[in-house]
């Protein structure tokens, strides 16, 4: 099982794995998952990496470990409910009055890359951007996201604009021919703002203990849902695994298309992230957005989203045309970061901070 | 008359005076204007500054010179038609694909005020913008309203976004409820499309030689008109002072919006920009819409408009929730731009350029 160690990624491919049983019911709720020391023989990984595997299950909520005992199955398809994870509430969506200082990108750190910028693009930083974003930015978000969420993708499904909001716009013009638009209740009140200011009527779905309740979403009749399943704005509630294969089930039907609005999820203080919809949507039904204005800075005004290929066409002809709204030097910027490894070194400065303050960000 | 020089625009201030005369009849077409000599006597003023005076009205296309005559009244309300100017097309309007790096500022230029603003504004460049965009920005456009184009407003009724087509965007949120929005035919393409995707029916209006044709101002039951009063693109007309105030006559009766969009009116080759239609609009009821993007560079997303009083509120009450769409370096970076004089500089640059190598820029 070579590959696990040459990837350097041992304990997430394993994660990975072990999901997979659980999901498809090799392991079933209140089994016992083998012993570490098992698995670390039979895969050839070190226990540690197993240690970290079985961690990772448990914050995503698939398992639990029991002292002196082992780690136990937590998730059941059937009740499309899993023991849910941490609430812990982060809310990057709050808009301008709170000091999020200490989680803008260090100045230093920001003038560096800037200069870095300013000395090696040259002319091309007075050049037009293509539409989408400039080559050199899409590539450095599609090897993030591969390397972050597992997302595998061709840059040609990124599209950057000039924040989550502007982005929201977009996708309004493109999508708002299907109608109504679901939205969570309570949710970040530029959402459905912004949904509304372009002709969209939105549909409030009320929040459960872990995301959209299960008779909303049966209930609504909108093709459209948005959802942020990290972190809710007020409400801080994560979407458990349980609730998420239900808004995968409930795209599956014709015409249904999901938006999620991962706003802040690089702040999870798990090993890893939560998986994304995205990536679990194997029918090409998914939109991802994410931004860098709440990771970065909000002087930063740069967010992309990755749509699904049966999306690109739609997209091209109502909205394709528009030029990109993020000026050349803020994309060169966060290439720079992204592919310097500065943007992941920031975030895990954030994260440990959260961690060790305990601090709930509303 | 010593504020005249003490204004240090002295010919302007003369121009204004002869022009209001013009327009209200105290000289008809065809008069012959005092003679330089006397009105320099007369106003306390050197000859030269009647000189440019005359100059730009014949720019202006209100009067012309003719061989050891002296300067003709051409401008006459009631045809609602000029001796219309120069049609020299500069389309900036192009979208991609053409070289314009003759017409950006020099890198050399954008690099060094690059550095002023990484230099000078500290932790400022990473905090969040003020909505409508930053009171550096928001005062240093003012100030240049004021010297360039006598337009005197007040900073809160300046916006700032991420390029025209961004602002369309915005304008098409705030106005849609007046129904169809008339537009000139052929015009800029991404003006109806920009609209069209935001569900507003455009009319378009057929253009005559200095505008759109007078028969069809009439017929339109369109609410809103935008129009490209310099150089349109991509026919190269500039609107006359007559059609100008066509235009003025339009917009008065009831619910009426105008939208002037100049997006290169800089680059005009006379000694004076063409005077906005803003600025003749006492009634209030025009928005007027400029980029830096076509000045600047297309790799910098950065335009603006100034909205009347009267259109505050339901800007804001439509609109005005939005985030800045321009990151704070690059509004920094204007506003160093403009109040250092490198932005005129840079436009007397390609001005003269233009006029060297008449260039014909489509």
């Amino acid at each position: 099982m070579k590959i696990y160690e040459k990837e350097g990624f041992a304990y997430s491919a394993l994660y990975s794995e072990m999901r997979e049983k659980i999901v498809r019911g090799a392991f079933k709720r209140g089994d016992k998952l083998p012993p570490k020391r098992v698995v670390a023989e039979e895969k050839g990984v070190s226990v540690i990496t197993v240690e970290h595997a079985y961690g990772l299950l448990c914050e995503e909520g698939y398992a639990e470990g029991r002292e002196r005992k082992g780690y136990y199955v937590t998730y059941s398809e059937e009740d499309w409910f899993s023991t849910g994870g941490e609430k812990i509430i982060i809310g990057g969506h709050t808009g301008g009055g709170k000091d999020l200082s200490a989680f803008s990108l260090p100045l230093a750190t920001y003038k560096k890359t800037a200069r870095v910028v300013l000395n090696k693009y040259g002319g091309a930083l007075l050049t037009r951007s293509a539409k989408r974003g400039t080559k050199e930015l899409l590539c450095a978000v599609k090897r993030y996201l591969n390397r972050k969420y597992g997302i595998n993708v061709s840059e040609n499904q990124i599209i950057v604009g000039a924040g989550s909001e502007y982005l929201y716009g977009v996708l309004a013009l493109t999508l708002k021919d299907r109608g109504v638009f679901a939205v969570e209740s309570p949710s970040y009140h530029k959402i459905e703002k912004t949904y509304s200011a372009h002709g969209v009527a939105c549909d409030p779905l009320s929040l459960g203990e872990d995301g959209v309740k299960s008779e909303e979403l049966k209930r609504t009749t909108a093709k459209v849902l948005h959802v942020t399943p990290y972190g809710s704005f007020p409400t801080g509630i994560t979407a458990s695994p349980g609730k998420k294969r239900e808004y995968l089930a409930w795209v599956q039907s014709d015409g249904r298309t999901l938006i999620e609005d991962d706003f802040e999820s690089e702040f999870a203080l798990g090993v890893k992230n939560a998986e994304t919809i995205f990536s679990l949507d194997k029918s090409g039904k998914t939109v991802y957005l994410n931004s860098f204005t709440k990771t970065l800075s909000p002087a930063i005004r740069a967010a992309y989203m990755v749509l699904p290929q049966a999306l690109l066409k739609e997209y091209e002809d109502k909205a394709g045309f528009f030029a990109c709204t993020v000026p050349k030097f803020e994309q060169y910027l966060i290439a720079e970061l992204l592919d310097s490894g500065d943007f992941e070194k920031h975030v895990n400065r954030v994260r440990n901070k959260l961690r060790r303050e305990k601090i709930t960000r509303v």
